[in-house]
């Protein structure tokens, strides 16, 4: 059936203002922010109730009409651009009209909120009522909650709260024909039978919807210690953040990992001074429920005990501002510099230290004009490691992108580590997916999909490996 | 093939004393600690290895043997007895032989112990490398880990650990075909592909036979503060909850509701006096990594805040243990009275006072001479709904359970909870489970039963509901 045709129908199941048809309106929904993913499809669809999102679901079903679902577009591996594989026969079924909080709960310490949301919203509508949303990643002013349950995001505060998926308490999506599964309910336990919603998170709109969510929400931090560490080696780093777990248990809610030159190169794009001159820095922050919480005192302790003697301990909101800057400025930095080839991975954090100095051996032997970027979560593992090639600031650099990436993810293997830990895979990894997932689970995995999804509608392309 | 030609091929695949025949012998692994289920099997293995599980699960699947996979014992649903749709074929698969620590990480925070280790010994290696592992449970000094983990368990300090499923980072399971999966690396990010661990957490032994896991330790607590509260109302005990959580954040680590028909039975019981003369008591904890850290003076602010001016604070080690006595032995004094109707089930904690009130109105003008046991972790919404009928207090009293459940799984389902919070579904509650799951739901779950145990014979009878 040709596209107009499907307009047709379309607009008889939603209003003129939830469909984009004028393919310059189009075209930023069909490009990801990085400029590295371009797609197409016939319509933009921006369904304003779940039961819209349902009548698009049981059309574009009927009819195997490809569905790349969007919240934010802020994804780093392709996984909200239509794949080439739709040919712009699809839709682009975008979520951020669905935006509303339905229900906060004092009592349950909960808030129920629509896909649609952007993240730094729910974090508002959560300090409104004097609690707190932990998800904090760079995006939040742009990403959605539903984008971010879909991917499992991660961000800042892992080391303290966990992941998306640790978030999420309730689960509201809808099912490749239309069926809506809704349980927002603020249950803190609940077993009964296997969790349907767990296959949901984390599957990238491969599987199903997210149309809401009932997420858990914390007490407010009142007292809040920043500080920074620059360090020679990353087992010193590693001491440290054991340390402080143990002294501190979940007040300590960030421990990040900067490279000397990932913090050059944030220092002159920020125009800000280094905090210190050592191969490694680390920023970290405590934080506390109670407001006059001396948390300096017994840092001090913990930083004589451990020889980490040149810590700098923010004074001022100023100061910390001007560290999280310095932190959070890296990417921006990076991108003026040029494209990379970026690497989101993970391995065990008794293995950083070494996987990050065998990774640095290989890749400098196989491709001597490399220059690494590195940071990360070091609280939780997680590493952005990104390569340069000298020379190379286009996208021209991604021909190499296969070559580095094997080099780079031979090292994760080896040090027991994951290629994906809070990006996702997308159109960018799937073809990596059976370096860390075993034939049986991948075999598995295409037997979900083809349960859930039976005509191939949702996102395909994305996820998932080569089928066997 | 007869059962003496299966132990011969058994007794080639695993040494003598992995293979139990004696029926002396088989018969308490046959009864369950309620002495409300009684199960036959031909044999009960034991394997000291994974290798012979695998060849268990292999020669098991080839001859269509049914499998009770075992830990403890102690489950409270039927889920570790075999059905009587084995007809006494089947085996008795104990883990209780594999229970040795793999590994403790002290910068990962993580330990892997293999899934018959039981859990008292669990906390006490995390213990012994000064770390934490915060799972804790009536049963824990003979519960074992792999059970914990088949049922998703929970226990006193879910309110700031979260359940089993929270503290689990990785996991290795043997499959039905005797394939090994196998992810220990503890990983605190990594989303590639859809999650088939979590899966297999919670399903009972019904998909998987789990072989091991990696845990997360926490900071051991230093300071600790018990309290008793005397309340007249479930509203006061929610707002107390609600203040504590948001001054003390993560440092609330248990906050347990009694009844006082509940505490005057324990008190008889353990021969203690009553800490308070209230109809509704609250026990909690506030626990801190600091060793100095004074949480007496902060919580005296929140409770003359609150109005909560009655509360104990227990004052020494013998005090708290006096207290948590009180708590601890509720079960054991409901034991000495006869058999009770138990549910175990959650509402979200904003409705459990309402839920409270109108259950008990209904099931006392149905049932007039029904007693209530009430206590729970009203920390996370979830209750231990006990109830007694005068006179009928021998196994004669579960003639009455249909009836009584149906009164309160239907408050339960008004009050938007589930049935089943901590305790699993085993054999006890897959007749209700359709009340909770959507039809969507139970149809995944079959295919996800025929997908993993095709044959059927990974714990048949428990968990899935009659098939659609």
């Amino acid at each position: 059936m040709p596209t107009t045709s499907h307009l047709a129908h379309l607009s008889q199941l939603l209003s003129a203002r939830e469909i984009i048809t004028d393919s310059s309106l189009i075209e930023p929904y069909c490009t990801d922010q990085r400029g590295r993913y371009h797609g197409q499809a016939f319509a933009v669809l921006q369904p304003h109730s779940v039961s819209a999102v349902q009548s698009i679901l049981r059309y574009c079903q009927q009819q195997q009409i490809p569905i790349t679902p969007q919240g934010g577009n802020t994804g780093l591996c392709g996984a909200a651009t239509p794949h080439s594989c739709t040919a712009g026969k699809g839709i682009i079924l975008s979520l951020s009209k669905l935006n509303r909080v339905r229900k906060l709960s004092l009592a349950d310490n909960t808030i129920t909120v629509e896909a649609g949301m952007i993240l730094a919203d729910v974090q508002a509508a959560a300090k409104q009522a004097n609690r707190y949303f932990p998800l904090s990643l760079a995006s939040e002013g742009s990403c959605q909650i539903g984008g971010n349950i879909a991917c499992n995001a991660g961000g800042l505060n892992v080391v303290r709260y966990g992941t998306m998926r640790d978030l999420v308490l309730g689960l509201e999506y809808v099912l490749s024909d239309g069926q809506l599964v809704s349980h927002l309910n603020p249950l803190h336990k609940n077993t009964s039978g296997y969790e349907m919603s767990q296959q949901i998170i984390g599957s990238e709109g491969t599987l199903a919807i997210i149309t809401a969510a009932t997420l858990k929400l914390f007490a407010p931090p009142q007292s809040i210690l920043t500080a920074w560490v620059g360090l020679e080696n990353i087992q010193a780093a590693t001491d440290l953040l054991s340390a402080l777990k143990n002294h501190f248990a979940e007040r300590l809610s960030s421990f990040e990992l900067i490279s000397q030159s990932a913090l050059s190169l944030s220092a002159r794009y920020s125009q800000l001074q280094e905090p210190a001159n050592a191969k490694w820095h680390i920023l970290f922050e405590l934080t506390d429920s109670l407001p006059t919480q001396d948390l300096t005192e017994p840092l001090i302790n913990v930083l004589e005990q451990g020889n980490w003697l040149n810590a700098i301990i923010a004074d001022s909101e100023t100061k910390r501002q001007h560290l999280w800057t310095l932190r959070e400025n890296i990417s921006a930095a990076q991108r003026s510099l040029g494209a990379s080839i970026k690497h989101d991975i993970v391995v065990p954090i008794e293995k950083v230290a070494d996987f990050i100095e065998s990774c640095q051996q290989r890749l400098l032997t196989a491709f001597p004009q490399t220059k690494t970027i590195l940071f990360g979560h070091l609280g939780d593992g997680s590493l952005h490691y990104n390569v340069f090639i000298a020379d190379i600031l286009s996208n021209d650099v991604y021909h190499y992108e296969k070559e580095i990436n094997q080099v780079v993810y031979e090292q994760v293997l080896q040090h027991q580590g994951s290629i994906a830990a809070e990006h996702g895979i997308g159109q960018l990894k799937n073809q990596w997916l059976s370096q860390v997932r075993t034939p049986a689970e991948i075999n598995w995995m295409w037997a979900q999909k083809h349960y859930f999804d039976p005509k191939n509608i949702l996102n395909p392309g994305k996820v998932l490996p080569p089928q066997p």
